[in-house]
């Protein structure tokens, strides 16, 4: 059988745990498997460069801070194939372009246009190990480029995808729980998530996988496993929609303090203005999550969304040009907020989770600044400090 | 006017040195030159990567020890980049591949085939610095291959010749003397040296720049120029055979104690023995240096050569296997020689060099184990403790 493996950064995080890994890929290939693994940098390598990058520059440029950041896989996937040839396996490292792994994009959130998998095929053919590098690839220009968060599982998932295996992903949790045990310590963790749920909990910050590699994984039908990189534990199958998966009105939540909150008051309402606003933010790369608008009042409206911070300045930078287009509006950016939310693919068939969430927020007497709904999530932005409240009401409500 | 510049570890060994750097390679292009900037990896880097791949193999592949060390240059000339774009300039960095530098040969120690030089013309076009990673570049097979000891200066000469313009080295010695300082202290700095000079003293470990980035530079008719990275200082410059330099009989002396001495005792007189000795060395890519053989006696002959104290493990390996074709064969590896040489274009007009250094080696006692000469250049190797007493008296003898 083929299979994809993931180890994240904190699987390799030095010369011994790097060891452990190659152990755990040896076992596998022993047992006549053939295995791809993907490899991130080193512990906290990548912030460590970037570091650097900042002591010369408060806004190096990205094409840059690409080629510096991708040393970091680089030095991983050697060290992980010296560690497995070691132990007598023939293993082979893979920089993201050497894997044939074709990005499109802006620098430092790159997106997988392609992958050339045949020299990926040939090495696996040839009985080797192949170790590549997680989170990066190259465009068509030539220039290395990272994959932006949660870049090494999306290379994980797009390889498997192109070889039609599936793939295992091994981090630092033991799966996917209905709420971050870190904010929940009684939570549950689930033996199986549909791609469309986990899609929705990592869009929502949920930490252990991003939206897109789910995403990937959810178009090609790759199956997706997560589980501890050190034990023998069960973990969380992410895969296709199940029956049995339906009975559930809640299958999780989260809460996520990453996001700001934009609110652009008195803007003259006109459609062209709001697309503007969006638009100038799509062209940066933000992204959006919480929209909200209200009714036109004296023909200006109002509009509020949520933003990473990480992009704090370049939204700053676009609000302010803003001003000098429209007149008179006023925008004010709140950081202390968290964006709540609950996912279940049973809201389909279930109604009545909205009117529960919102009556549960009344009795516990929790304002929200913004809800948006969508098939099967809702979320609300609240002040960060209603969080635990709001958590352990809605968990037990929902028997998280 | 177009310079390529090499700055090497030690001249961007920290984030200050690296700005340091920014600013001289900026005062350059803004007196209206175009600018190549070639960068070794930061201080000690290459040794602490070798040191990590060491601790999971005795021998790791050298494949994946390029593919582990590459990684230094390419952080160096990111970070260079942003040091250049943060004061204004427009830069742009390339790793070994991307500058179009094609390689061939062993891992570790690969060769430059050729560059493809006109992406890194295309930029300077557009009036970027282009800033390229020293020591490394990529194979047929795409593979990162590094280009061992001195391969940064390499890189440099190399798109230099390509480029038909100068090339300026700026490392940590202020130019090329007549005896390593660090051994002789009074000795002097030379304002120029022919190519065959500098090549001959660079092979016999004068440290500062290597054989073959000379090679080049002279097959290309590159003008090199040596000099301090961080001082107006006048170094010296390597340049084509001039009249007035051949009035020196000798223009240095070097010592290098980073050779072992292996002496094969009673092999079978046969000359395909002793090529097929020398074959196996060449096969590893070991750097022979002296070679001295002895007469015949019962059908045997004694062998000695010199190589590099790094490719010891190599060398055992080759001598085991010989000592199991050749019976009877004695193998002898002597650590504690010196390589003693003297160098000067004057040798091939004035003779009795040789001579007057026979007479200063018996005057003061000293052995020496191997001679052997070339038109420019004479070569000893003796005991290491006898080295001071040695470069003194031959450095009184002819001015150095």
């Amino acid at each position: 059988m083929l299979v994809v493996q993931k180890y994240g950064g904190t699987s390799v995080g030095s010369i011994d745990m790097i060891k452990a890994v190659a152990k755990r890929v040896a076992d596998r290939k022993k047992k006549g498997d053939s295995v791809v693994v993907v490899v991130s940098a080193m512990g906290n390598t990548t912030d460590k460069l970037i570091r650097m990058a900042k002591e010369l520059s408060d806004q190096p440029k990205r094409r840059e801070l690409d080629m510096l950041i991708s040393t970091g896989e680089q030095v991983s996937i050697s060290l992980l194939s010296i560690a497995l040839n070691e132990m007598g396996y023939e293993a082979i490292s893979l920089t993201g372009f050497q894997a044939g792994i074709e990005t499109e994009g802006y620098h430092t959130k790159g997106k997988i246009q392609d992958i050339d998998i045949q020299k990926v095929k040939k090495y696996l053919d040839d009985g080797k190990i192949v170790v590549v590098a997680g989170f990066q690839g190259m465009n068509g220009s030539g220039d290395i480029m990272t994959l932006g968060r949660g870049g090494s599982d999306t290379t994980a998932v797009a390889i498997a995808a192109k070889l039609e295996c599936a793939c295992e992903i091994y981090t630092d949790v033991d799966g996917i729980y209905t709420i971050d045990p870190r904010l929940f310590p009684t939570a549950r963790k689930l033996d199986e998530i549909s791609y469309e749920e986990m899609m929705e909990m990592a869009s929502l910050g949920a930490g252990v996988m991003e939206t897109r590699a789910v995403e990937i994984g959810q178009k090609f039908n790759v199956p997706i496993y997560v589980a501890l990189s050190n034990e023998e534990w069960p973990g969380t199958y992410i895969k296709e929609f199940d029956a049995t998966m339906e009975s559930r009105a809640i299958t999780g939540l989260s809460a996520s303090n990453k996001d700001l909150m934009v609110t652009i008051n008195h803007v003259p309402y006109d459609s062209k203005n709001i697309s503007r606003i969006f638009g100038n933010l799509a062209e940066k790369d933000i992204n959006i999550d919480m929209i909200s608008q209200t009714a036109p009042l004296n023909g200006k409206v109002n509009v509020s969304f949520t933003a990473p911070k990480t992009d704090e300045d370049i939204i700053l930078n676009i609000m302010e040009n803003l001003k000098r287009e429209l007149n008179n509006i006023e925008i004010d950016i709140e950081k202390n907020i968290t964006k709540l939310s609950v996912v279940g693919i049973g809201m389909r068939s279930q109604s009545g989770v909205a009117a529960k969430m919102f009556e549960i927020f009344a009795e516990n007497d929790i304002e929200f600044k913004q809800v948006t709904t969508s098939e099967i999530r809702i979320s609300y932005t609240i002040d960060t400090k209603d969080t635990k409240k709001a958590v352990e009401a809605i968990a037990r409500e929902f028997n998280l």
